[in-house]
């Protein structure tokens, strides 16, 4: 198996040339949507043009959808198992640990075509085992009855995706994303260290986030910022980050 | 990889000298105790043979304890780790399943030689994830306070262990095994139909157990019976499995 990541547009959505030349020979593609760390969106257009390039292929696509919930471009979210052409080849992936911020209780799913989750489901029974039960009930609330905690969350992670942005402005030399939906922001730095090195300095100035070298290569030269928190934390998070980056001058 | 099953004595306990010849060039040693479908206790003197046989050798052994608070023998369970000579080369696995009746929670842990548990870490990371907290926290409960209702349950499988026993007694054709641990009856039957066959046909009957295949070539020809169970269960299984076997003959 050779892993073969495909460079986003300068707008950090597909660029379809570079998908279609990728796609030729693939048996899977991976990807996100809403995108971890670039916050970036996949709309219905840019899905039905994922679907017209595998047309013909036997190519199996994974949807990780994790962020679904938290979609802030005031269009409905597409799921890839709505558009014609990829819902039959469309492993969906979904977690509760972001629309419903039940991060710590571990539970998630797969949907797709029945031989693909036969097969996962295999793999599933001898290395991972059921969650536990009392877990599943608990999903199964989830489910059922929180779509509006869901709602109110997404205005409030938007929210708080705009305090960071603002606290952020004042920062020299980062460049801001911006995001459509997920968590995070994802600067760009303009200092001549890797990420990971940067990653280091703000631990020993008191704040965590990640560098974006673990991305990917073309993620170098940027920080993925969660706003996964409080307004406070946000405020003091970024001024240690400043602090931290004028060290680094 | 090579799996290498290694047939027990007649009274179900290790065959040393065939153990000897197996161990000459393994890597790896896997076993249960008490023992998972047999009921078999691997006493002290026992796990120091083992530790004898493998002196010299790098070989490493999984040591599967997961019914060890279920121990009947009425002398102190002997865990592997215990015993010089194997202690520095045990992956110890332990479960809240058994002791605990945790089942449905899907906790446990692993513990041995730090070089082996990182390795292991390094898989489950991977492929499992953490467990949620709340069940790890439940879990210390568990280990911190509940030593009492160890010595309950064990009690109570005892002689749910006899019930069963008894009930079974009046079958004709079956030979009722001696379990020292664990919650298993295995008798063998003198039917001339492999155990999965067997099985099938008591599933039908309304009774469901596992086959003796399942668990090595040598199972064969036994079923291995849980009481786990309330006794009126038992008594009803046991009335379903005698008209089961009856209606087979």
């Amino acid at each position: 198996m050779v892993v073969a990541p495909v460079p986003l547009g300068p707008d950090l959505h597909w660029d379809l040339d570079r998908l279609a030349a990728a796609l030729a020979d693939a048996r899977l593609f991976v990807f996100c949507n809403p995108v971890n760390p670039t916050g970036i969106v996949h709309g219905h257009e840019e899905l039905s043009a994922l679907a017209e390039l595998l047309d013909g292929t036997s190519t199996i696509v994974i949807s990780d959808e994790a962020y679904s919930g938290l979609d802030y471009t005031g269009r409905p979210f597409t799921s890839a198992v709505s558009v014609d052409g990829l819902r039959e080849r469309t492993v969906y992936c979904q977690t509760f640990s972001k629309s419903y911020a039940m991060t710590g209780w571990r539970v998630g799913y797969l949907w797709g075509p029945p031989p693909l989750i036969q097969a996962a489901a295999r793999v599933h029974n001898t290395f991972n085992g059921s969650v536990n039960t009392f877990i599943q009930d608990a999903a199964l609330v989830a489910v059922e009855s929180c779509a509006d905690d869901v709602a109110r969350m997404r205005a409030a992670y938007e929210e708080l995706g705009e305090i960071m942005r603002r606290e952020l402005a004042s920062i020299p030399g980062l460049t801001l994303s911006t995001p459509e939906g997920a968590f995070y922001q994802f600067p760009r730095y303009d200092l001549a260290l890797p990420s990971v090195d940067v990653v280091a300095a703000l631990r020993a100035h008191g704040v965590a986030v990640r560098p974006g070298s673990e991305f990917g290569a073309r993620g170098e030269g940027h920080l993925r910022l969660s706003y996964a928190a409080g307004p406070r934390s946000i405020v003091e998070g970024v001024r240690r980050l400043a602090h931290g980056l004028a060290a680094l001058r």
